[in-house]
This record gives C-alpha cells, structure tokens and sequence, in this order.
C-alpha cells in the first residue's frame, strides 16, 4: 500500500492537453507539486495521440512505451478504455493503479460489466486498485495528489481558492464519499488542520477500508485515523483490525445514515446496505472506535487527540473568565456523561491563597468551574491551571478564555502550554468570537499545541474524545 | 424604555481623562459613534474634579450642572459614589441610567447595601436603571454602545480587533451573562449577522428581562428576540409576555444550567435558582419560546428566522450535489423529528423529465434527497428547486450545495433566490468549506436573503426553528 502514498515514479494515464479537462487538471496538480519541490519523484503522461510532452512532462502514446514500471499508475480515460489500460499496466509490471474515471457500476448496465472486466484483470496480473469512480489519495508531505479538482475557481471574475488542500500532518481521513472528502479538506485547510493522508476510494473494486487502515495503522505519519462511511462491507475485519488499532492509534467515525431517512438516502447514494445503527455502535465500542455525529465533531475530536495525550480519567476542571461559559462547559460535561472534577482539599486552600495574596478577586469562585472573572490576568490563569494539574482528582481540563477582558494578553497561550507540558494531562482551549482576535488567539493555542475551539461545547466534546481514547488504552 | 436604546442626549458619569479606564473608554467609543455620524444625539460627560472638555465632549463638574436633562444617564463612577450621582439625577429629571460600575450585590458586604441605596433612589425619582455590574446596551442603528471594552486589543505589538460590534439588523439579544454577551457580539460580527438592541441587564436592580422583552416585543426594528439566561426570575410575566410574542416575532432561549453541574455552577455565577430544567421546558414550549442548546444554534436558528418566512408544516426537501451531506441531513431531519418529504407523482415526473432532456445526469437521485452529483451545474439546481416548492408535499427545503463540482459558478445564489422568492415556503443553503470560495459562497446567499450554514446538520437545525416558529404562528 505505502507505494500509493509514497511513489517514487508516477504515471498519469489518459492526460489532456486541454486546460478544464480531468486529464489535464490531474497531471497539473502532480507538475505544480513537483516544481514546488513537495513531490520528489518522477512524472510521466500517457496520451494515446501525441508523445509531444504536455506541461514538459515526458508523454508516450502507451502505458508499454514508458521508460519503467512507475510506481504508480493513475488512470482518467474513459471507463470504456480502462481495462486495456490496466491490462497494458499489468504488462508494464505496475503494480499499484488509482482509477479515478466514473462511468462503472455506479451507472449500471454496461457501467457494471467494465467494472467486472476492470476487477479480473486487476486479479489476474495482481494490481493494487484504488476505484474506480473516485478522488484517489493526497499525500501533502509527499505531494501525491490525484485530486483533479483546481485550487482556484472564478468568482464574480475573479478566482479564489476553491478546493484547497490542507498543510501536512497527523490526521488521516478515509471518505467513502469523494465529494464529502474534497468538502472536509478545504475545511481542513480554512482551520488549519493538518493531514497525512487522504484516500477516496469510490466503487472499491479491490482497495476498500479495512486495506486502508491496515496501512495507516502502521504509517509513521498518521496519529489518528478518520473515516466516513456509510457501510463497511467486510465488517468483522474491520472491527478485529480496528480493535488491534485502537489500543495505539485513535480511530474516530462519522458513520452517516444512522437513522431510516439516512439509511434510504445512503441506499441510493452508495448503494450502502444500512443494518442496524445500534449494531453498529456497539459494534464501534468494542473495537475502541470513537464515534462523532458530524464533520466539526469529527475534526474536533482529531485534533485533539493529535495534540495532547489521552486522559487518563473521566474528571473535567473548567477553568473561565467568563461565568456563561463555564457554566454552559459544566452542562456538557453531564450531559455527555463526563465528570466534574471534585477538587481536593488541598487545591481549595491553594486557590484560596490565590484570592488572599489578590492573584484572584475576592469574588473568584474556585469550586469547579474555578471563574477568574472579568478582572482574570494571565498570572491568574498560570497560577490556577498548576494547582488545577497538581490535584489528583483532575484528569483534564479546559481552560475557557474569553480574550476580551483587560487583563489577558497574547502570551496567555504559550504561559499556559508551557505549564501543560509537565504534566501527562489533556488541556483543551477555548475563546469565543470570530474576530481577527479571536481567531488569532485559537491560533497561537494551537501553535504550542493546545486545541481551541470557538464554544465552549466544543472543547468538552473534544475532552470526551480524549476520555474514549485513554478508556481504549489504559482501560479505566 | 426606548430612551435606553434611542436617547437624544447621554451623559457619561464619571468620565475619565486617562485612556485604558473604563470612564474614559465608554465616552471614547460614544465619541467616535458620533463623529462617524453613528449617534445623532447630544453628548455630555460629568467629571468631579475638572470641566475641562474630555475628547471634546462638554464636561460638568456634577450632573446638576448639566445644561438638560439628559435622555440618558451613563454611569460608571466607583460603586460608592453611584447612589449619590444617581440621587443627582433624580433631581436634576434625569428619568434613565444605566450603572455600568461592579461592586454591587455580587461582591456581598457593603455591595448589597450600596444596591439597596441604588433601589431605593431609583423608586423615590422614578428613575429606570439598567444594572450595575453590567455592559449596558449597544444599538448599531442608533449608535448608542456602553460597552466599554475598546474595539481593538494588542496582540504581540500589533492592533487586533477585539471586542467588534456586529452591523445593524434584525436579531436583538438579552444576556444575562455580561461576558458571554460580549462574545456574542464577537462571533456576530465576524458571521456577519446583523445585531438591533443588545441588552446586558446585569444584577437587575430595576430592569429585568421582562421589561426588556416589553419593548422588544414592539421594537420595529427587532425580527427575533434571543435570550441567554441562568434563570428567570418573574417566570409567570414573563411566560405570559412570552405567548403573546411569539404569536408574532419569535424568540429563542439558550438557557444555561440545565443539568446539575450547570445549575451549580450557575447558582455561583448569577445566584441563578436552577428550578427543574423539565419545567421550563415545558414552559417554554407552552410559551411558544425556541429552546436551543448552545451559541451555534441560537444564531444559526435566529439567522433563518430574520431573513426567511416560518415554516407551515414539517416535511422537508433535500436538495444537493453530494451524496454524502445528504445522508447527513436526511440522518439530522429524522432525529430532530422532522418528517423528509414525500414528493407527488407530479414532481417525480418532472424531476424524471429533467433527466430524459439532459439537465440531470441519469445517475441523479430523483427522490427526496434530489442528489444532482458532481455533474451539477446552475440550470439543473435551480429547475429542480423549483419542482420541489412547487410540491404541496414539501413544506421547506434545505440546498446542500458543494461549491467544489466544476458545473456551479458563483451566481447560484441569486438564481436560486429569485426562485424561492416567489413561494412562501422557507429555503437554506450549505456548503462546506473554510476556503475563500466557501466563505463568499455563504455570503453571496445571504445577501439575496437565503441564511447559508457550513455543516448539513446545522441547516436542518435551522430549517427546525422555522418549523417551530410556523407551528407557533400557524399552529399546524
């Protein structure tokens, strides 16, 4: 599998000299990235016409007239021509094809058979295949990218990014909807999440899921592993790999059509056999796979079980400046079946001498949430995440910031990560707004590897995330 | 209580000559409202130890000096001072103050006893008070602001936007929660939504939500009343108001402390009597009154609420270019317990018929979600949305409209508007994305008046508001 991610020598077959088209977009990307120096390897184009090279990249008229077996194949001609093409690849000796052409099983009738045919010849030479029918893989830190749709796209005149992809990282996304998929990177991008690698995997004529994840399982790159699907096809490998997985490696699903009216829609999208929901999520905790309902659960948990260690424990300290908050953070906790952290004794007292040497007002309340008030400086904060890490009866906690008061300053952040750091517990962040402020404060939280969200839900979803992982690796 | 928000002259009551105090920052920010021709009024500041003019405004050494009495008095002298200063109101016929200044009730001691002095010359002069330890009110529409937070805040040497007023609109806000109203403000403003009156009552001597509500219920300018509050305290008055408003303008709660960890953080923060959160759910339900559940939703929902008419009835319609948001909001329709449309034989014919003339692509899901595919363009989302509104089965419909497929351009928006325009029937749009495109993508709906969200989920979730609102109004 790794040579899908991580080729040393591509072909793109069935590449346009016309710009707009699939067969152009596709080999344009791959050429952009080369130049930038993200893709190292060596690129080639097949175009059945002319061996004049398009984009400078060395073209011949077939797959058998390449100079060696590429590491990679990457197939955009017509569905009809296909599975010649991946014959002529099997007689190359490629060993790894990316289908990315529609026009298979998805459209019925003669769409089915070529997929048929596409399958044996797939068998018969032994080619790895990715599709038919879908987006393929982008790899940021290798620069491999299949994904045909351009950066930019016109606006009123003027062109914007429209389907970027996002900064290399730690997250890798498995979609079963190529759309999906395209939709989530260009979220991953706008928030700043970094990937490593992502796959659509459409029609799955041979590569589905489960060969997916036995990949990423043992992929330096990947930290946790995100899926969306609507079905999995070979449940009980899934679930049997999943359960190794997951004692290392988060595993976080968005599983769609969860209930009769998502069932029937995805019956008609994918053709996905539904099966009970309730199976499925028994299932899902079995195996240790943290389950999300939606795309901003899905990447808030990711992030922060990417950026900080699992918890250890179900009790949560919230630690505000902002009453509201603290207090809308303490109903989420209930109401996802967390616990708020009972302090010791001993950490009363310390935050009681806080308010006696006027670190914290007089009117701070310091049972949990502790609420620095309006009147929080970033000493305050400092002061009371250490004593908060110190007690024994804290697993996790979040620190609820609202930059808007006086008294905190860009370096809370940094203060604050530097203290988290001496201590194996998860801490989340969270800042309300969407500022330029706000959005740069969430950012340098995130720089010294601090998650932040912009609600308070947010970061206590994101808590629960890291309670799931650390039930699956350390069994409380 | 109109002068509070519409007043023709304010006087600020401990102005201050030394930038960074709150006296000197809450005259700075009604200075430049005036200047940028925001607030047409006159502006007046009372300082006790000099008349010099503070940043031009005419300065008296005591409220009795003042030329009128002013429509509104703005105070934010040290809480020892304030019966005093609002004692001199009373004589001078001053009949509204807001007391901004904290050291009231919630520091105990001394404090309660300056707040009964506050009370008891409020009701001997007939003065109304909004406060203390509040923010007061901000009208972008009248350019009346208390908010003495500046706009900008340094971050690493660099001035950032901070604490931004949202633009004039149609969606009105009470926070019992200071802190967390100005955060709304924040996220307001940078999601663009449009703020008519905000409203931070603070300890409540005089003022409380009731009252608030009284005016907004007649406030031309306010489309829908959002509350976020801990507890409420005239629960009997305000449920009544409550039913004859939201007859016709509706309001939507985000009420805090609904399990027993937020009702104990809660009774810390505001004192808030949790009371079971059972029972004011049925009242609010009785009432008419929205519920939400956190800050997203009580704008995602009062977002539709301004800009589309309610619901009358629940059957929703899907309509998209990617399978999988569809599943999702098919999955999100059934667990808000709203029904998916089942279109007529008519529609079905018609969508059929859109197939056999080419605008949709055979392989397009003709039932409800309408899944157009990646092979989307302008003409096929734009004909099949009218089939849809058409249908009397279909009482709303949610556009689920990836800008990623090559077919869409940027004048969707406004196709589609003209469109739904011409239908009573309630229509939202999503696309997902943090890119550029995204973004102006969302924005370009709403300016043709179509509240646009970035997640499936949160659309439908907004679709239930208008259902409610129409079930409320209709009573279907």
């Amino acid at each position: 599998m790794k040579g899908f991610f991580h080729p040393k020598s591509v072909v793109i077959v069935g590449a346009s000299r016309t710009p707009g088209k699939v067969g152009y977009e596709t080999l344009r990307v791959m050429v952009e990235n080369q130049r930038a120096g993200a893709f190292k390897g060596k690129l080639y184009a097949v175009n059945p016409r002319s061996d004049e090279p398009i984009l400078g990249v060395p073209t011949y008229k077939s797959v058998l007239d390449l100079p060696e077996p590429a590491d990679l194949a990457v197939i955009v001609a017509p569905a009809k021509y296909c599975p010649s093409i991946l014959e002529e690849c099997g007689k190359k000796g490629i060993k790894r094809a990316i289908v990315i052409s529609g026009g298979f099983a998805e459209v019925g009738g003669e769409g089915v058979k070529l997929q048929e045919q596409l399958k044996e010849v797939a068998e018969r030479y032994g080619i790895r295949v990715i599709g038919p029918n879908c987006v393929g893989v982008v790899v940021p830190s290798s620069g491999v990218d299949t994904m045909f749709l351009p950066v930019h796209k016109d606006m009123d005149g003027k062109p914007l990014e429209s389907s970027p992809r996002p900064k290399p990282g730690h997250i890798s996304l498995i979609s079963q909807s190529g759309a999906f998929g395209v939709a989530c990177l260009d979220y991953m991008y706008g928030e700043g999440i970094g990937l490593a690698k992502f796959v659509s995997y459409g029609n799955k004529v041979d590569v589905d899921e489960v060969d997916v994840l036995e990949y990423l399982a043992v992929d330096p790159e990947t930290k946790a592993i995100l899926i969306y699907a609507e079905s999995i096809d070979r449940g009980r490998e899934f679930l049997e790999l999943a359960k190794k997985i997951t004692k290392e490696k988060p595993i976080v699903i968005l599983k769609a059509g969860r209930t009769s009216a998502g069932a029937k829609a995805a019956s008609s999208h994918t053709a996905a056999l539904a099966g009970s929901d309730k199976i499925y999520d028994a299932a899902f905790k079995q195996a240790g796979v943290i389950r999300v309902l939606d795309m901003e659960e899905l990447f808030d948990v990711a992030k922060a079980l990417v950026m900080q260690p699992p918890a250890k424990g179900d009790r949560v300290a919230i630690l505000t400046d902002g009453g509201g908050v603290g207090v809308m953070a303490s109903d989420e906790v209930e109401s996802l079946g967390l616990k708020m952290a009972k302090f010791s004794e001993e950490t009363l007292s310390k935050l009681q001498g806080l308010k006696d040497e006027g670190v914290i007002p007089p009117i701070a309340a310091i049972w949990n949430p502790v609420d620095l008030t309006g009147s929080a400086t970033d000493e305050s904060f400092t002061k009371a995440l250490r004593i908060l890490l110190e007690d024994e009866n804290v697993d996790a906690v979040a620190i609820l910031a609202l930059h808007h008061v006086p008294g905190l300053t860009s370096k809370l952040p940094e203060k604050l990560a530097s203290i988290a750091k001496e201590y194996d517990k998860p801490v989340v962040a969270m800042d309300v707004g969407s500022s330029t402020y706000a959005r740069a404060f969430r950012e340098k939280f995130e720089e010294v590897g601090i998650p932040a969200y912009p609600e308070p839900e947010r970061a206590i979803r994101a808590i629960k995330g890291l309670v799931e992982f650390g039930k699956v690796k350390y069994g409380f």
